[in-house]
Order: C-alpha cells, then sequence, then structure tokens
C-alpha cells in the first residue's frame, strides 16, 4: 500500500504518536491516585458516547487518545490503581509494557517453530529460567521429558492439563473415539477455581464429573482424606478418575492444599494426572522462603503459575509447566500439509502450537524476559516481599479493632476479614468503600459467611495506600452504627 | 514498592524507554527490506545465545533493546516484511500497536461488565460497526439476540461455536452429563481448516466424529451434495449431525463453500449449527464487491473471521458473532460467588467470559478501534483493494510464463500455482527462493499435487516487491533446467 493511501501513518507519524501514547500512559499512572478505583458509570453510558458506526475516512491518532480521556477513562475501573485490592492484582509494569510493544512491531507469529524460531526458543528459555527462578524441578525444564509454554490463561491452562491426563489415560482413545467411552471423574476441593468445572465442560465431561471434595473448615484446605474416599468410590462403581486439580492460592481465601499428599495418593491410581493450580500464589516461590505452599509440586505433573497476576507482566501470560510434554502433544497436534517442514520433521525442535487449543501464537516471552531481565530476581523478590509485608500490615490493622475479625489466616497478601456484627454489615462495609472510591475490594463466602477480600500486589501500594483504604473501611462500619 | 526498588524504572525513565522502544520498531521496519524474509538459524542457535538462568540483579532495558538486535532479529522470520507471503498475512499496523499498547498501560481485566465497563462496552460497539461495514445482518449486533466477541484465534471461536452448538442440540445435557450420551457428528469439507478436527477432539467428540466431505475438483468447494448424503447416512445411523463447518477462503486455496447451500440443508435437520469460517478472507466484506463469498452468512449460526490476519490489527484478534448468544452463554457460563455482582443480577450488561473459554481478558477491542477509526472504512477497503490487485498481478506473471501454471483461480489476495514440470520441481522452486531470503512463500497440496501459495495482504508490498519474488521464482525454475 502506497504511503500516502487513506489512513496510512508516516514513520515520522509513527514516532510522533508513538511517543505521545507512551506519555499518555504515563500521565494516566501520575494522575491513578486521584481517580476513584471502581467506575461510576452506569450500564451503556460509555456505548452511548460512541458514534454509531465506523468513520469513512480515517482520523488522526490524537483523535483516539482525545476519547480515552472522554469515552473510556471513565468507564474504567483501574486495575492499576494504588488502592485496587480485589479479585487478584493483575500487574502492568513498565518493563512487560515495552516487551510486549516490541512484540507488537515484530508482529511475528510463532505457531510452529519454523514461523520464526526466535519465538519458541526465547520462550524455552525463558520459561526454563522461570522454571529454576520459583525452584520447580529439572523434570520441568526443557531439556528434559517436560517442558514450560506460555498460556493466555490459568483457564485454558487447566483445560489443556485436563486434555492432556486424558490422552494420557486413554492411550489415545479421547483423541480418536470421544471422550464418552468411559465414566471420567475430575476431582478438586470445594474451594477449587470454577475454571475447573468449565475446563470438564468444555472437555465433554460434563460438570456432573467433577467432584467438589470437602475443606477443613479452618484452613479451607481440601481434606486428603476425603479425596481418598471420592476417588476409592467412583473406582468402585466403574468410574475413571482422570485429573485430580490442586489449588495452591484458593482464589477465595487463598488455601494451600497439600500438593505432596495428593501425589501420593495419585501414586496409588495409574494415570491419575495431578494439576497444581498456583494461578496467583505461585509466583511467590521467586522467593525461597515463600515457597511451602508449593511443596510436592516437583511429583505433579503440571502446574500452571500467572505472571500476569502478581508477577509484573502485562496480562495476558499465564505460565504452565509439564512433565511429560507427550502427553500435551498428544492430545493436542494435527499437522495439515501447509505446515510440514523440515525442522518439525527432524524432531530437533517445538513446535509450540501443540501445546494449546490455539494455532497461532504471539511473542508473548518478549515480555517476561523484560521482566526477568529489568527487575532481576532481586527485584521480583522485593516486590513479593513487599506485598506479603502490606498484608501483614492489614491484617495487624484488622487485630486491632475488634468490630473486625480475620477469617482464615492472612496467605502471602491476601487478606479475609468481616465484620462481626455479621454478614450484611459486612457487604455493606465493603460496598461503601467501593462506592466511594476510595479503594476496591472484593468479596467472597467462607463457611456461608460473606467476607472481605483485601488482596495486595500492585507494585503502586504503599503504606499509606494500605491505611487510608482501612481508615475507609472504619469509616463505612462507624457509619453503620 | 517504592520506586527505589530495585528494577523499578521511574515514570522520566518509561518515558526515555519508552520513546526508544518506539524508535526500535520504526527503525526495524525501515530495515525490513534488506533482511532475509526466512530467518536463517539453525535449531538451537538462538537459545545458544542467551544465558542459563534469570540474572539477580535488574539489567536497564537497553540491554534488552540492544539483545533484540544480536539473539532475536536473526531468529525471526519476518512476518511484517514486505515480501512475506506464506501463510496468510499477519498484520501489524501503526495505529493497532498503540491502540494495544495503550491497553497494556490501562492494564485493565475485562471478564466481566463490572471489572471495568468500558472493555465490555467498546468491543461491543466495535464489533457492531465491524458487523455492519462487513455487511453482516442485523441479527448479529449486540442490540439483537446475537452479538460480537473478540476471540484471540480463529481456533477458539470455533471450539466456542461447537461447544454452542452442542448445547443447543442437546438441551443443555452436553454442559451437565458430557458429550457421551449421543453419537454427535461434525461436518467440513477436505478442505476445512485443521482447528476443526482439533475442537471436536477438545471438546471430547473425537477426531471419528469428524466428516470430511469430498470438494469439487476444479473450486475446491464443499459438495453440497456429498454433505447432504453424509448428514442422512449418520443420522438413519442413529448419529446427531451437530455442527456443519463452512469454510469461506479455505487455507489452501482460498476456496469458499456455499452458505446459502448448506443453510438450506441444515434447516431440514433440526438445530445442525452452521459455523462459517472467514478467518482469512471474511475481512475482504469491508468491500461491497467483494461480498459475494459470504452470500448466505446472513442465516448462518455463527461467523468467525480475524483482523489479525488481513486487516492490520496486530495478533491476536480474531471477530466472532453469533445469532443466538443465549446457546453461547448457556454453554460457557458459571458464576462463583466472588463474580457477582449487581450489574450481572440485573441482565442489563454482558459479561464476555461466558463467551469464549477463558476467564481472563484484555482490553483488545482497543487496538480494533484504533484501526477503524484510523484508517476508516476508506483506508481499510483501499488496503484490501490493493492486495487483491496486487495478486491478480502475480496471476498475470504465471499466465505470461508457461512453465508455470494456476492451479486455482485466484481468490481475493490468494495465488496458488505450480511448475508444470512436476511436484519436485514445484517444491524445488520454492525452497530455493526461501532459502535466498528474497522472499517467502508456502506450500499446499491440491488434489494430490504440490503447489505454491502467494498470498499478498501486508500493507508494505508493493509492485515491485511482486516482481521481485516473481522473477526469483523465474530464476528458481531456470536454475533448474
Ligand atoms: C486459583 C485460580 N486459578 C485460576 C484462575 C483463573 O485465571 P485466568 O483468568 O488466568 O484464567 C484464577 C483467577 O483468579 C485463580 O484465582
Ligand atoms: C480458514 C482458516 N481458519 C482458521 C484458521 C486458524 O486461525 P487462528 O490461528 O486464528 O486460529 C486459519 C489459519 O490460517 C485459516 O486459514
Amino acid at each position: 500500500m502506497p504511503e500516502s493511501a487513506p489512513g496510512h501513518m508516516s514513520p515520522e507519524e509513527f514516532r510522533r504518536q508513538g511517543h505521545a501514547a507512551i506519555d499518555w500512559i504515563a500521565d494516566y499512572w501520575a494522575a491513578l491516585d486521584d481517580l476513584p478505583v471502581r467506575s461510576q458509570v452506569a450500564p451503556g453510558e460509555v456505548a452511548a458516547l460512541m458514534p454509531a458506526s465506523a468513520p469513512e475516512t480515517g482520523e488522526p491518532f490524537d483523535a483516539l487518545l482525545a476519547d480515552l480521556d472522554r469515552v473510556v477513562v471513565p468507564g474504567l475501573t483501574h486495575w492499576q490503581h494504588p488502592r485496587f485490592f480485589a479479585y487478584f492484582p493483575a500487574n502492568s509494569s513498565p518493563a512487560a509494557i515495552l516487551g510486549d510493544l516490541l512484540s507488537s512491531g515484530i508482529g511475528a507469529q510463532g505457531m510452529i517453530w519454523a514461523t520464526s524460531p526466535a519465538v519458541t526458543e526465547v520462550e524455552q528459555v525463558v520459561l526454563d529460567w522461570l522454571a529454576d527462578a520459583l525452584g520447580l524441578p529439572a523434570a520441568f525444564r526443557s531439556d528434559g521429558p517436560g517442558g514450560g509454554v506460555i498460556q493466555d490463561t490459568a483457564s485454558t491452562a487447566t483445560l489443556t492439563a485436563l486434555l492432556a491426563a486424558l490422552h494420557r489415560a486413554s492411550a489415545g482413545d479421547v483423541r480418536r473415539r470421544g471422550a464418552g467411552h468411559e465414566q471420567w471423574t475430575v476431582y478438586g476441593s470445594t474451594q477449587a477455581h470454577s475454571s475447573l468445572v468449565k475446563a470438564a465442560m468444555m472437555a465433554g465431561l460434563g460438570e456432573e464429573s467433577v467432584r467438589a471434595v470437602a475443606v477443613d473448615p479452618a484452613t479451607q484446605a481440601m481434606d486428603v482424606a476425603a479425596l481418598r474416599e471420592a476417588v476409592d468410590a467412583d473406582v468402585a462403581a466403574g468410574r475413571r478418575p482422570v485429573m485430580v486439580h490442586v489449588a495452591c492460592g484458593s482464589t477465595s481465601t487463598g488455601a494451600t492444599d497439600d500438593v505432596a499428599a495428593v501425589v501420593g495418593l495419585a501414586r496409588a491410581h495409574d494415570d491419575l494426572w495431578v494439576h497444581v493450580d498456583g494461578a496467583w500464589a505461585g509466583v511467590a516461590a521467586v522467593c525461597p522462603e515463600l515457597r511451602g505452599h508449593l511443596r510436592g509440586v516437583e511429583d505433579a505433573d503440571s502446574f500452571v503459575t500467572n505472571p500476569h497476576k502478581w508477577l509484573l507482566t502485562t496480562f495476558d501470560c499465564s505460565t504452565f509447566w509439564v512433565r511429560d510434554r507427550a502427553a500435551l502433544t498428544g492430545a493436542l497436534t494435527i499437522l495439515p500439509e501447509y505446515l510440514r517442514n523440515a525442522a518439525t520433521e527432524s524432531g530437533a525442535v517445538v513446535d509450540y502450537r501443540d501445546w494449546h487449543p490455539q494455532l497461532g501464537r504471539r511473542f508473548r516471552s518478549l515480555k517476561l524476559w523484560a521482566v526477568l531481565r529489568t527487575y532481576g530476581l532481586e527485584g521480583l523478590r522485593a516486590h513479593v516481599r513487599s506485598g506479603v509485608a502490606l498484608a501483614r500490615r492489614v491484617a495487624a490493622h484488622v487485630a486491632a479493632d475488634d468490630r473486625f475479625e480475620l477469617v482464615t489466616q492472612p496467605s502471602l497478601s491476601l487478606v479475609v476479614l468481616r465484620v462481626r456484627a455479621g454478614d450484611e454489615q459486612t457487604l455493606a462495609a465493603m460496598e461503601a468503600v467501593n462506592a466511594s472510591g476510595e479503594a476496591y475490594l472484593s468479596h467472597t463466602t467462607v463457611e456461608g459467611r460473606a467476607a472481605i477480600r483485601v488482596a495486595v500486589g500492585s507494585w503502586r501500594t504503599t503504606e499509606a495506600d494500605v491505611d487510608r483504604t482501612w481508615r475507609a473501611l472504619q469509616d463505612a462500619v462507624s457509619a453503620q452504627a
């Protein structure tokens, strides 16, 4: 297309607008502290600010930047705000943003090694780096029978793990003839993330195949004796247990199942795949003193953790490792003629399209590489430790005000608390803080009772932010009296 | 984390490095023309240039930029090169890159409307814009019973379509009890993209559930009479036809199945879902004169096309529409306590996490919005028409040299040709061009014979690039004599 074609940005214009976009981001971050964390718009308000159809003629890029401020920003709940404590953090860091920007500029599509060798090899090396940094076993490294891959999300990783588990347990029959020839069963605690049930639904097993195993009421961790009973009962009934989901840092309270105990149990059952979901808490293992929750992972079949949550790597970047990549690629490989090539046939390379549901893939490892290099392991440890310390500060605040109580012991950077007066007061206090825009919190239920989650983890959050949020909660409760 | 923490980039440093990253991209693009299109590295060469572990201490971002040139660029096959004609284009444009950069900076996660209303509403509006621009029916718009969503890839969209189809046909039974209670069957032509079989494998139906319907040897389009026979035979045998995949622009030759005829046939069968795969060719419909291949799509159940291929929107951005969103969300919805909120309960909003396998999602519509606005429909039409014109130029070259022949009629911007002397010569000529680095082509087989695909579509490609590539092919064949 000639450079004079409609809409085309010249190289000079790209530089100018690119610098402006970078500056827009820096300005947005600088302004965050004064913005309400939760968006105040009602349904339809953002859409109503946009024209009914695409413009016929191109507009200067500045028009889009102006609309970001006018249309978009009021409609955002600011995930990068220093007082965003809801769900789990989804950190975007300067290094990751620039790494991802470079990936967009390069625009390589790494579906197979041959379509851009660097996309595959940088990913392999960076996942080996991260495996080592987290203290994962050598079996998960790319130089053994296993290896790591970047998935978009932990949900996809869990689906992928289930497909690999079915492939191994059925010796390929599920791939060929479908999942309906056995009554497969899948296990997770009542606290397992909902992506487990979604994976079972998508893989053709159905919701009813998932057993929600009871947890210890105090710790919210899976009751491994109950797991054993459930597995035994299914086997006795002629069903085929295929995968156990082990939560290392549950969504609700950060509860940690006992990986080693589950692995021990699974060993007694041929082909029972153990998938460890450390979507949020897994990355804490960059700190040697914060690895206790992963004890036993060295014998698991697969492990997922999301650098896009707490490890400063802009969404999406979910890192997934398996001990035996043959089960994975066996479940997912397809080689149409147009992708045949000498490198694949030599067996000397990895084709990542066989490691996940998608075919096309972007150069995601660039952003993770940028994070690992720019922060260094030292910087990442400092970041994680700061989140843990701030969570302790929240817990201390709770302990010092007897109108509140901790619901569970703080887990890494997550604190779960409630207002002693009751569920209604708990939810009302949270809603008051959220509505004020001062901070943003989310809720859960624990043993049937409402609770507030305070998930620390943004690199922007300071002690002052924690204290200010705490005061807002206190004020909300005072106002209820 | 205090700004003095290890690895932290100050706002000034972010601006400086951000401008440098933008400039790196502009410089990379300017240099592309002189780089070999296909990477020349051997397996392991890129990895060997990287250290064995992550650095303990953070490095300046400049070190990463330097390594891009040293480690990464030689390992890239340059998808943004003006003479990249392999597979299909995966265009990255200045507007899309900056739109995506802003999305990284904002760092919002739009799993549900409530977690950032603008992420959902901008996506709805932009997909309505694009539906109108492509001439799609009103039923696919968000203000009716259907709607559009951005998926990462067409592979995921096809899996999602299949899950929705199974949900509708089983009245929810597949979701509850799994796919094994009926013998589901799925249809596509022998030219259907491999993601169809992969979807059937992942959904628990198995490869054997997919019927590869014969094609017309001349057009490579699905033989609809053969489809009817296959469906009737399966019904007679007690099986349950659930989905037909219709290729509008097949991967191999750009063949177009007759959507209207397939829809007519499906009408006679309750609940036979028609999924139209226009992954590559669908976006051509921005030009009113290039919509013929989609005739009938107005009655299909779902449609996917990839702006990340030929519509200038940096990977990943696959746009997917359904006529009836209830089937989709019925198949995929799960509402754990922590995601309950007033907006969802009011029914006034869309929660996109129920529209695809993943939970978390980034603000992908920003890059598509940036493309639609910066180019305007006029600019997009000019881009598509330029690709079609350049393909005609390739076809004219083929016609003028009787050592070559067209294998099929050119389809939009795709030309499939061969060396008359035979398969060996065809593949050797392609390999010679690819090895020289002058241009990059890919191959296929058509009716059992080898062929070369020339897929035009980069906005950087000029007539001179086409001519130069053609001369390289001619030279390769001359050298064979
Ligand atoms: C423990 C756990 N697993 C899985 C997920 C799903 O993450 P994703 O959005 O990456 O699929 C979450 C999300 O918060 C989670 O907390
Ligand atoms: C017709 C067709 N459908 C689907 C796909 C898969 O695309 P994606 O990589 O977006 O999954 C392709 C890829 O080239 C294609 O050509």
